[in-house]
């Protein structure tokens, strides 16, 4: 069956499977079948500086990260808006991997700029300027074939763009929804109603106290389950995630200690595009939801893309990663979180 | 053999080792005999307050804490100094507990007293005032009976006093030590002394940045494990703990999802009696070192004693715990930490 696909690879790249490249260490790896994965989000131009280094008008924006990360496991169909001055070697990125960039409208103006600047602890940064250009006036409009998509990820945008989202993909089967400090400050009850329609959450530790007025996170979180969510995410930067699950599941992901932390900047969008890149890849349950371990082994992929993002100024180590990074890091996880799951004080020793 | 050892439970308790109370429910445990850990460091009166209460003049001090976590295990030999206004009670809480008091000086004058406040977020705090009193003459004198302790903790006091120490335990086999920014500041030529002779280090990440001035924490405790410690810890608060190994060795543990926390003071010296407690239970490999593998388990123990230390001011939550309380909350983590140990990408599904 591997060699029947391998041989078929090509074919089956045109039904909606995609080849990923560079993996001929460890074989190929078959997607499911038809199984895509939506964003919808903003693709920016980023002036960034950190303690160390600043890169200007680099390719940004949460589903440029999302995109880049996802479409190492699976195809991602992007809905977002860029102006004229956008730069054609960044279509030219995504057309060389399976991104779908049918929902990318392009339209006179100006590309959404983004310019911040990062503490000597990069875990925290303080934005600059922001130039909505072209999304000033930005609607989602969900192209016919990307309406089966049943993995969705609302990217960080204006709660309202991401209602018209839902409303468009009512068949999705799994809907993650980021959103930022702005949102909860300024539009409140658009982000509950969308809060209130998604499976999963992904959130700060600030944004889950912002937002829920608990100074618990573990009462912040009990509360936003408590509207409806099958799981909340918390995004602890360097320090990994926690997952908490409506059924009682509380997972924490361990980090990946990064000997350089060049910038941070999209690792919880690409944290979203491993979730859901290996989501895309296994089978549902019976009744369409994703089993719990499925859903904790995702988390450790997005810790794993969102550790490699931050190697990198913009989307530069996802450009070249492969499947086969992937897979060390994967283990290094594995050997760095595991520990004797037997230990019982009932241990005679030295016995007279 | 489990009959006989609780048969004869309390002649073993007048050899060294000890029957921990209250653990019917999960049989006793025995203890590697003879295996004793000797604490240096303080022991206090603090005044804490945090954004919800406040408390005054309650048992702290860094050995407190260590040695009552670390007596859940086994046998503490205690070294600290106290003032003639030292509160009788305190005394008669330890010696319901294995903590030898042979070494704690009373001394005429004032008990060490310490004044904090915490921030919103916990993990930050500063400290309002110090009264050094009785320990501004102390000098630490190990009493003949605690020499062969093979465990020592170092809990954060002048690293000239640490250095008296180590000069006299010449054959303990792990030393861990515990410092603070502020002899980092004022004592670095010592306090480099002292982490050159023991095996252990405990840094929270802003300590290490202090000591290497590398901003990478990976970097800066590589440097450290380039003076000739075999392991350092990271400690971070409520994110849960990082060991690095002179061998290589990586492992973050899982932190505990507190759902209040009371009073974060003391978790750092809790989690070092969780882990030498533990380790005081099982057997060193031939070479007289630990394995990899039990070390990483104590690491574990320390995050569940310093969880647990949180949930009330002073070593309240300490008082009443058990073995019980310590094998569940190990359950959980072990729970919310391990996943899928065998994912690869190579996965053959909807085969047509």
């Amino acid at each position: 069956m591997i060699d029947d696909f391998v041989g078929g690879a090509t074919d089956r790249a045109q039904e909606g499977g995609f080849v990923l490249p560079g993996h001929q260490n460890i074989m190929l790896m078959e997607v499911v079948r038809n199984v895509t994965i939506l964003v919808v989000g903003s693709v920016a131009l980023d002036t960034v500086e950190t303690p160390f280094a600043r890169v200007e008008e680099a390719l940004g924006g949460a589903a440029s990260y999302f995109s880049t990360a996802a479409s190492l496991y699976n195809q991602v169909n992007l809905v977002a808006v860029v102006g004229s001055d956008f730069p054609r070697e960044h279509l030219d990125f995504w057309c060389s991997r399976p991104v779908n960039l049918a929902g990318l409208q392009m339209q006179e103006g100006k590309t959404f700029r983004w310019t911040a600047r990062y503490h000597m602890d990069m875990n925290a940064r303080d934005t600059l300027d922001t130039q909505l250009g072209v999304y000033a006036g930005f609607h989602a409009v969900i192209p016919p074939e990307y309406r089966s998509s049943p993995l969705l990820f609302l990217a960080n945008i204006q709660p309202e763009l991401q209602l018209e989202v839902l409303e468009q993909m009512p068949q999705a089967r799994l809907t993650v929804l980021d959103t930022m400090e702005l949102w909860i400050m300024t539009e409140r009850p658009r982000l509950t109603e969308v809060i209130e329609r998604v499976d999963m959450l992904l959130m700060s530790e600030e944004e889950v106290r912002q937002y829920t007025h608990q100074s618990s996170i573990v009462a912040g979180v009990r509360q936003l389950l408590n509207m409806g969510l099958q799981y909340v995410v918390i995004k602890q930067g360097s320090y990994g995630a926690l997952l908490f699950g409506a059924d009682g599941t509380y997972f924490s992901a361990p980090s990946f200690p990064l000997e350089e932390v060049i910038d941070p900047t999209g690792a919880g969008d690409a944290f979203a595009g491993g979730f859901l890149g290996y989501l895309s890849t296994v089978e549902p349950e019976p009744g369409g939801r994703y089993s719990i371990e499925d859903i904790k082994c995702g988390v450790v992929h997005g810790n794993i893309l969102g550790s490699f993002v931050c190697e990198d100024f913009s989307i530069g180590r996802l450009r070249t990663l492969t499947m086969d990074d992937v897979v060390v890091r994967y283990q290094t996880l594995v050997d760095c979180s595991h520990f004797d799951p037997n230990w019982r004080p009932i241990r005679i020793r030295n016995k007279v």
